[in-house]
């Protein structure tokens, strides 16, 4: 099988009070007990205990392929740049190569996208300084339009890429998660044009009846995605990287065995990506 | 004031036990008293009075705008072409010059976005023929990605000029509902390649904490879309008509009463819009 990473979300390990709440060591050794090739956590599972989990995951055998995620940089609920920093170092101390971002929604008090933007880039030049000296990139995640207003500025390919234009750093690239691309006719087109600056691939599915906007991701298969159309232009476009599971599943797979769900996700991961 | 229209569902007419249940004349009275220029209705209001209530539109000193909307034309809960046509013939004895389409979702058995597409431009094809013939139009309404799946096919401006462009009917345009379309950076580049196809222009507003995929519209001020910015997108690229406020709101305003909705929305047009 080629190379596959578990986003601990899938396991429901993102938000408390979900999943079966395994710790870090029984996640990691029951994907390497499962040939996977890497694993990324939530920050809330890591706590100060970095280098511990990072070192455990590569004793297995593994990478820590990401970490997720920044707190916001811009909006109602943005944190402090020492906030981000703690972030990114973190993901250092971790071994992970990769932070994801996801930018947080509108400033308060303006409408539309240019002055959240604005705002937006302004941040990310100062935590990518940071990351540079850290050693870690960060992947700038556009999230499903839905997510605009709390939680994002930024919903396609194409909008992300503008601001890794902006910013221009080396250290900056784009997360392709196809819960939240998976509907952008022009995503080919705009992966195309992000050559070089594809940092992580998310695997999922939309399901045809999604009953919940944060917490009804589909597993691989079960949903309307072309999954091997966007496998091919996120590799077309030049990643080479480790794609990982991420299923925000409340009443599904977070009810399940974690075992199972991860014996699941690898079959789909074979037959339907 | 310029002129502006009411889409009934701004007073939950569209939903069966929403809204305060006002019957069409008494809307078509409370619109008139406040100098409003249009109304948009629901096919369901309709029944078999078109022509008594599109004559009682005209004898209050105003128009239909237009109706909505046609069943699904594609997706698991896709109708017949007599229903598509009966809504089309309805438009037509109601007086209204729009009928608004929703596509429907992913054809059963299918993944991605082709597939549908090439379904909906055959069965767009016939629609738009019968439509000539009423003498009625039909406005694409690319709806929000989150109705990806079960409701829609077409997620942009720039989806829906291009099924139209395959189509190639003059009586083929597009509906631009700020709900569905704020979030889109490349809005006014779209926008400006669809003059002469902008049937419709919806206004509401996306609330920053949006609770519910369907039901928690914003009354226009209340939310972060950029309302001047997309008007202006709107009428730089050629929409001479009336635009109509279409807010879907179970929990804020479909409680209010309908006068009260129906000056605030005016009040709101005036000011933020």
């Amino acid at each position: 099988m080629p190379a596959l990473a578990l986003n601990t979300a899938t396991l429901g390990h993102n938000i408390d009070g979900h999943g079966a709440g395994w710790s870090p060591e029984r996640v990691i050794d029951a994907c390497a007990a499962r040939g996977l090739a890497g694993i990324v956590f939530w920050r809330r599972e890591i706590g100060a205990r970095a280098v511990e989990i990072g070192d455990r995951v590569r004793a297995a055998g593994m990478e820590v392929t990401g970490l997720c995620r920044t707190p916001y940089l811009v909006g109602r609920n943005a944190a402090s740049m020492d906030e981000v920093r703690a972030a990114i170092d973190m993901a250092a101390a971790l071994g992970a190569p990769v932070l994801t971002v996801v930018t947080g929604g509108t400033e308060p008090g303006t409408r539309g996208l240019s002055e959240t933007r604005k705002r937006l880039t302004d941040r990310l030049s100062v935590a990518a300084d940071h990351a540079a000296g850290a050693g870690v990139s960060l992947a700038l995640e556009p999230l499903h339009p839905m997510f605009g207003g709390n939680r994002t500025c930024l919903f396609t390919v194409r909008d992300a890429l503008e601001v890794c234009a902006v910013v221009g750093s080396p250290r900056l690239g784009i997360a392709v998660d196809v819960y939240h691309v998976w509907w952008d006719a022009t995503l080919a087109e705009s992966l195309r044009a992000a050559r070089g600056r594809i940092l992580g691939h998310h695997l999922c599915d939309w399901l045809e009846d999604t009953s919940d906007m944060l917490l009804d991701r589909g597993m691989m298969g079960d949903g309307v995605a072309d999954l091997p159309a966007i496998r091919r232009a996120v590799t077309d476009a030049g990643f080479t990287g480790i794609p990982e599971v991420e299923v925000f599943s409340r009443d599904t797979w977070w009810r399940r065995d974690p075992g199972e769900v991860l014996d699941t996700m690898i079959d789909r991961f074979r037959r339907v990506c």
